[in-house]
C-alpha cells in the first residue's frame, strides 16, 4: 500500500509522541512478582514491601463465582461507566512483565456511593482469574477504577473462544501491536481508535456478579469492589494465541469464598478440620 | 442414515455390554478432592486418607518446564511405548468429577529400567498443568503407566488451539460422547476405534522433557517419572469448549522446582527468605 508522505509523517509523529509522552511520565515499571516458584502467588507474602494480606487476608480475589449464590447487580444498582473513545495512536500497550496494560481515561459511578471513581487502566490475565460455576475462560480483562479517597473498583470481563471465529473488536485493536511488546518493559502505540461501546453494553446487560474482594496481585489489598460479567465475550484463536504467547500465564489460583479462611493459612494448618477430614489429623500424620 | 437392524442391534449390544462390564467391575468412582476452596489444591493435605505430601513434598508436579534447563530424552533414552488400537465401542469415557478418563491397555519400557510398565489409563486437565518456558496450554493429556513393583511413569501431552482449526483425531474420537458424560459418575462408550499412532509418533519425535515429580492429584505420591512432550499437538475450538464445559477447571497450581521447598511450606513460613526478601520479614510484620 502506498501512503502519502504527509500522512506517514503524521503517523510516525503520533507514534513517537505517544511513546515519549508515556516514557517521560513514568516509563514501564516491570513487576517484581511473578507466577512461578517463590516469587509466584504462594510467595507473594514474602515480597517486599510485605504483602501479608496475600496469605492471611480473608477477602481475597479471584473467587469461584456461583450463579446461584453470588449476588448480581441489576437495574439502578448497575454501575454507570463512561469511557470516552481514545483517538488512534494516543494509547499505549505496555508489557509490565506481569500483565499487558493500557492507561485510558474514564469514570465509574457506583449505586449508593457519592464519590466518583476514575479509570486508572485496564489489563489482562490468561487464563481467566475468576471462574463462573467452576468454569474458567481463556482470557479476562480487568478495568480498574480508583476514587480520590483510595477506593478501588474493578470490572472483570471474561472472554471465551468463539466457534465462529468472531472476536471483540476492542481486543483486535488493543493487541494489534503485540509483536512489538513481547519483552517486559516494552510498550507500543495502539494505532487505531479504542472504542468501549461493545464492552460497556455487555456490562449493562449483565449478569454482573458483585462481591467485595482484593487486588489479585501484590499487595492483595482488600476492600476492592468487584463486578464480574457473567457472560463471556468473544475472542478468536489468533488473538488468544498471540496474547498467551506474550503473557505465558498470569492467573492467581482461586481463593477461598469471601470471609472464609485464607487458603494459605488453611493449607499450612495441620490441625484445621473440614467436612472431609472430621478428625482434623489430615496433614499431621504424614509430616 | 439408515442402519441395517442387525448392525444396530450389534452396536447397542456392544454399548450396553461395555457399560455393564465396567460398572460391574468397579463403576465410576467420583473423586473426593476438587479444585475449589478447602477441598481444592491448598486443602488436599487435609483430605483423608492423609495427603501430607501435597503440602510438604519437595518433588511435586506440575512444574514450569524450562527448555534451557529441564533435561530431555533423545535417541535410545526415549521410552518405548506400545498402545494397541482399541476397537470401536470397547473403551469408555468416564467422568470422575476431577477428570475425564479412559482405561486402555498398553506398555511402557524406560531406558535403563528392567521392569515393564503397564498402562493404567489416560485422562485430561484443562488448562494444562505443566507449563513450558512459562506458557500454559488449553489442554493436557496424561498417559499413566504402572509397574508391578509400584513405580509410576506418566507421559504428558499438551494441546494448543490451532489457527487452522485442525484437531488431533484421537481427541475427536475420545470426546465424541462428551455430552453423555456431563455429570460426575457418568460414563459412555467411545463408538469409534482409538488409535494412538499420532500421539506416539509425536512422543518419539520429542522434545520429551524428563524429571522426577509426583501425582498432580491426592495423594501427590512422589517418585513419578514424568515425560512431557515439548511441542503441543492440535485441538480445535469446538472440542476444547466441549471439554472445558464439562471439566470446568482441573489444573493444580504450578509447584516449585524439583528438590526445592514445597510452596505451601514456603507460603506459611514468615521467616523464610528469598532473593526478593533478604530480611526474611515478609509476611510476619503484617499478620
Amino acid at each position: 500500500m502506498l501512503v502519502p508522505q504527509s500522512l506517514l509523517a503524521l503517523f510516525l509523529l503520533a507514534s513517537v509522541e505517544g511513546c515519549i509522552y508515556r516514557r517521560d511520565e513514568h516509563g514501564v515499571a516491570v513487576s517484581t512478582f511473578s507466577y512461578t516458584g517463590t516469587t509466584g502467588p504462594l510467595g507473594w507474602a514474602h515480597l517486599a514491601p510485605s504483602n501479608g494480606l496475600c496469605s492471611n487476608g480473608t477477602n481475597q480475589s479471584p473467587i469461584a463465582i456461583s450463579s446461584s449464590s453470588t449476588p448480581t447487580l441489576s437495574g439502578s444498582a448497575l454501575p454507570v461507566v463512561t469511557i470516552p473513545e481514545v483517538s488512534a495512536g494516543e494509547a499505549l500497550l505496555e508489557n509490565l512483565g506481569s500483565t499487558l496494560e493500557v492507561v485510558v481515561n474514564g469514570t465509574l459511578k457506583l449505586d449508593g456511593v457519592d464519590e466518583e471513581y476514575k479509570m486508572a487502566q485496564f489489563h489482562f490475565h490468561t487464563p481467566s482469574e475468576h471462574r463462573i460455576d467452576e468454569e474458567y475462560f481463556p482470557l479476562e480483562m480487568h478495568m480498574v477504577f480508583k476514587s480520590a479517597s483510595g477506593g478501588v473498583a474493578v470490572i472483570g470481563v471474561p472472554f471465551d473462544l468463539s466457534d465462529s471465529g468472531n472476536s471483540t473488536s476492542l481486543l483486535t485493536t488493543v493487541f494489534a501491536p503485540i509483536a512489538s511488546v513481547a519483552s517486559p518493559g516494552s510498550e507500543a502505540p495502539i494505532s487505531a481508535a479504542l472504542n468501549f461501546d461493545d464492552i460497556l453494553s455487555a456490562v449493562q446487560k449483565g449478569p454482573l456478579y458483585s462481591y467485595s474482594g482484593s487486588l489479585t496481585t501484590p499487595p492483595c489489598t482488600q476492600g476492592v469492589k468487584w463486578m464480574v460479567l457473567g457472560q463471556p465475550l468473544d475472542i478468536d484463536v489468533k488473538t488468544y494465541k498471540a496474547v498467551k504467547g506474550v503473557l505465558k500465564f498470569n492467573s492467581r489460583y482461586t481463593q477461598n469464598a469471601p470471609g472464609e479462611v485464607n487458603l494459605v493459612q488453611y493449607a499450612g494448618d495441620g490441625t484445621a478440620t473440614n467436612s472431609s477430614d472430621p478428625t482434623g489429623t489430615g496433614a499431621a500424620f504424614i509430616a
